[in-house]
C-alpha cells in the first residue's frame, strides 16, 4: 500500500485522476460523502432532463405512436420497443460481452429465476445448485422458490463464504446442474475468478450463473472469455439507474435458443404483434424478454450506462483500487486498537470496489457517520461496508470520511442514544 | 340509444358533463383525438412535476436514506420501501378491494404467472386451466410457460370468443384447476361476469383470475364481493401510469398465506432485510412482490390512480357508456353500407369501454385516421378499435373522429398507398 497519509497527498491524487473530470458528470448532494453507491448509485445530471423529454414529449405529446422504432432527425417514434435490447447492447461492453447477448428486463430476482429455470432446464438429468451461503439472500430465495415450483427435487447445495476454487472444485460433482454464484459478495466484498470457476464448472459438466450486482460498473468484466454461460445483474448500483433500475441479464449466444424462458411473456415471442395464440420464442436474446418494458426506468438506465463512455474500464479499476486501498490503509493506522478488523480480502485481486470493516459497534458507528455527512452502510450483524465508485469519488473524500470516523470513535459518538435504534431499512 | 346526431348536442352533452372538468387534469396533445387510452393512457398534468421530485429530491438528495419511511412534515425518508403496497391501496377501491389485497409489482405477464402458479398450487389434484381462445396472447403464453415448467400434466383449455356463462359452466368439470380469463376482451370490448363466473368456478371446486387490463379505471368492478379469488391489471392503459408502468396484483385475503409465489425474492420476505438465509414468505399480500420495486414507474404510477380521486365510479361508467353508444349511432347512422360491422357487443351491459369495427380494410382506414390526427387502434386481423377514457375524452371527441371517418371513407383515402404499409408494432 502506497503511504498517503496527509489530506494535501490526497487532494494532490485527486488533480492527477485521469478519472477525476467524470464527477462533474453526477450530482452529490452538497456536504455528503456517499460511500453507499453500491447500494444506490446516484444521480447523473444528465438523467432529470432526459426524464423530462421521455415524458413530455415521448410519452406526452407521442403517446401510443413513441413504441415505434425511432425515425432518425424526426419526432416520429421514439423506439421504446426497441429499448430492452438497445439498453442491453450499450451495457455490453462493461460486461464484456459481444453484441446480442444482453437484454434489460425486469428485476434482478425475475431475472435469476428465469436463467436459473432455463440453466437447470439444460441439465435435466442433474438435481443440484451449489451457491455460497454467504450469497445476498434473494438468490437464495429465488432459489428455493424455483425448487418447490420443480416439486422439491432439486438441492441447494452452499459452501460457506470464503470458499476456494479448490472447494469448488470438490463440490462440483456429476450431480451439479448450476454453479450459482455473486461475483463480489454484498456483505464482504470477496471476489470470485468467473474464469477458474466457470472452468470448473464446465468440467464437471455443470453451467454456471453469475449475479454481477456488485460488480457491473465497478470491476471489468470478461463474460465471453471467462466462458460464463448466464448472468444477471442490477441497474440501481454502480450504473446510477436510479431507484429500482430495470435489472440486466446475459445468455451466452451457444445457450440462446436451446430452451425457453419459464416467463413466456408476449415481448419474448419472436412476434409479440402477431398475437398469435401460441408461444414462440425469439429466436435471439429478447426471448428472455417477459412483460411490456417499464420505459421510465429503462431511460434513466440508459442514461446511468452512458456515463461510462470512454471510460477505460481498466482505469476504473485501477482508481477503484486505489480508494479501497486507501481506507485500509487510513483505518489501519489511524484507527489502530479500536476494533475495526478487515472483514474484506486484504488481497486487491479478491475484492471488489468495496472495503468492509468488522466491528461489534458497527450499526451505531454506521449511524453517527451518517449524522456526521459520511453515508455508508450497515449490513447485518456487525459489517460496517464502505463502497467506492470511482466514476464520481475522490481520494480526499475517502480521507475526509476517515477523519469522520476518527472523530466519531475518538468522542465515543456511536454510543449515544440517538444512534442505537435500529431503524433503517436498507 | 339516444339520437344525439349534431356537433351542437355533443358540446351540449359535454357543458353538463359532471366529469367535464377531470379532462383538465390531463395533458392532450393539440389537434389530437385520442381514442386510444386502452392502449396507452395519456399523461396526466402532474406527472412531470412529481417525477421531477422523486428523482431530484428524493433520489438526487436523499439518496439510499430514501428507501426509509417517509417522516410526515419532514424531509427524512420517502417511503420507497412502502410504494409497492401504498400504490396497492390507492388503487384498492377501483377494483371494488378492501384494504391488504393489491399490490403494485412487475408486469401484468409476471404477476399472471405468480398468481396462476399460486392457484395451480391449491387444487394440486386438478389438471386444467380454462380460458378464451381470444384472451390477451400474453396470458394464454403465460400459461403455456408455466405449463410447460410444471412438466407439461396440465392442459389449457380454451373456449371460444363469445362462449356463454352456460358454456363456462359446461366447461367447468371436476378437473378445472383455474378459470382464467380477461375481463374484458382487448379484441372486442366484450365483457364477462365476474360475479356469475366466480360462482360458476367456485362451485365446480375451481379458483378464478382474472386480467383487469382493459377494465382497471374504466368499469366498476367489485372483487371482493364478487367472489374474485385472484387478479392482475396493468398500469398504462386507463390508470393512465405510464410507458410500461408497473401492473398490480389482486390476493383475496382468504387465500394469502395458503401457498407462496414461485418469484420468492426478497421483498416478498416476511423481514426483507434481516437477510434471513431462507425464503420466509409476509402474512400479507407483500408475498407476492418479488424484487426491487421500479420507483420511477411507481411514482408515475401513484400520480395516474390519484387522477380517480373523488370521481363516481358510476358516472365514468356512464359517460363511458354514453360515449361507446354515440360512436355506435353515430357511425352505423353515417357510414351506413360502407362495411362497417360492430365487433363489440351492442348489449351496454356486456361492453367495456371501447368499440371495435370489423372492416376489411380496418388497417388502412386506421392508418388514414392517425395521419388525420384521430388515434385509434389496428388488431389483427381486421378490427378497428376506438377506446373510450372517460375521464378526459368529450362527447365532441367522438362527433369529430366519426366525421374525420366519414370523410376517409368518402374520398376513399385508405387506398393511398402510403396507408397500406404495415409498420405500426402497437
Amino acid at each position: 500500500m502506497k503511504s498517503i497519509l496527509s489530506r494535501q497527498d490526497c487532494l494532490a491524487q485527486d488533480a492527477t485522476d485521469p478519472l477525476g473530470s467524470c464527477r462533474a458528470r453526477f450530482h452529490l448532494p452538497t456536504g455528503l460523502i456517499y460511500l453507499d453507491g453500491n447500494s444506490l448509485g446516484v444521480l447523473p445530471r444528465a438523467t432529470p432532463g432526459r426524464l423530462a423529454e421521455v415524458v413530455e414529449r415521448e410519452w406526452g405529446e407521442g403517446l401510443i405512436g413513441s413504441w415505434n422504432s425511432a425515425v432518425p432527425g424526426s419526432s416520429v417514434g421514439a423506439g421504446w420497443v426497441e429499448a430492452p435490447l438497445r439498453v442491453g447492447e450499450r451495457l455490453a461492453p462493461l460486461l464484456g460481452a459481444a453484441p446480442g447477448q444482453v437484454a434489460v428486463a425486469d428485476s434482478t430476482s425475475v431475472n435469476l429465476y428465469k436463467l436459473l429455470a432455463m440453466a437447470l432446464a439444460l441439465r435435466p438429468e442433474r438435481r443440484v445448485i451449489v451457491s455460497e451461503a454467504d450469497n445476498f439472500p434473494t438468490d437464495l430465495y429465488i432459489a428455493q422458490g424455483l425448487i418447490a415450483q420443480l416439486g422439491g427435487r432439486h438441492e441447494l447445495r452452499l459452501l460457506p463464504a470464503g470458499a476456494s476454487v479448490a472447494d469448488y472444485v470438490a463440490a462440483l460433482d456429476a450431480e451439479v446442474a448450476v454453479l450459482m454464484l455473486s461475483h463480489v459478495s454484498y456483505r464482504s466484498g470477496a471476489m470470485h475468478e468467473i474464469r477458474a470457476l466457470s472452468a470448473a464448472a464446465h468440467a464437471a459438466g455443470a453451467l454456471t450463473l453469475w449475479d454481477l450486482a456488485h460488480s457491473a460498473g465497478a470491476v471489468p468484466l470478461a463474460l465471453d472469455a471467462d466462458g460464463a454461460d448466464f448472468a444477471v445483474g442490477c441497474g440501481y448500483k454502480y450504473l446510477n439507474g436510479g431507484p429500482g433500475a430495470p435489472a440486466f441479464l446475459y445468455i451466452a449466444a451457444r445457450w440462446q435458443g436451446r430452451v425457453a424462458s419459464p416467463l413466456s411473456g408476449w415481448f419474448g415471442h419472436a412476434q409479440p404483434f402477431a398475437f398469435e395464440p401460441d408461444y414462440r420464442p425469439a429466436p435471439d436474446i429478447a426471448q428472455a424478454l417477459c412483460g411490456t418494458p417499464p420505459i421510465l426506468g429503462l431511460s434513466a438506465l440508459e442514461v446511468g450506462i452512458k456515463q461510462f463512455e470512454g471510460v477505460d474500464i481498466q482505469q476504473l479499476r485501477a482508481k477503484s483500487l486505489a480508494l479501497s486501498e486507501l481506507c485500509i490503509g487510513l483505518v489501519e493506522s489511524r484507527l489502530a486498537g479500536q476494533g475495526f478488523v478487515l472483514a474484506s480480502p486484504r488481497e486487491a485481486a479478491r475484492r471488489g470496489s468495496q472495503v468492509c470493516w468488522q466491528h461489534f459497534a458497527a450499526w451505531p458507528i454506521c449511524q453517527a457517520l451518517i449524522a456526521r455527512g459520511v453515508v455508508g452502510d450497515f449490513r447485518a450483524p456487525d459489517i460496517l461496508r464502505f463502497g467506492f465508485a470511482p466514476l464520481y469519488l475522490r481520494h480526499v473524500d475517502v480521507w475526509d470520511a476517515v477523519e469522520q470516523l476518527t472523530q466519531v470513535m475518538a468522542a465515543e459518538e456511536w454510543r449515544q442514544e440517538r444512534f442505537q435504534t435500529r431503524g433503517k431499512v436498507t
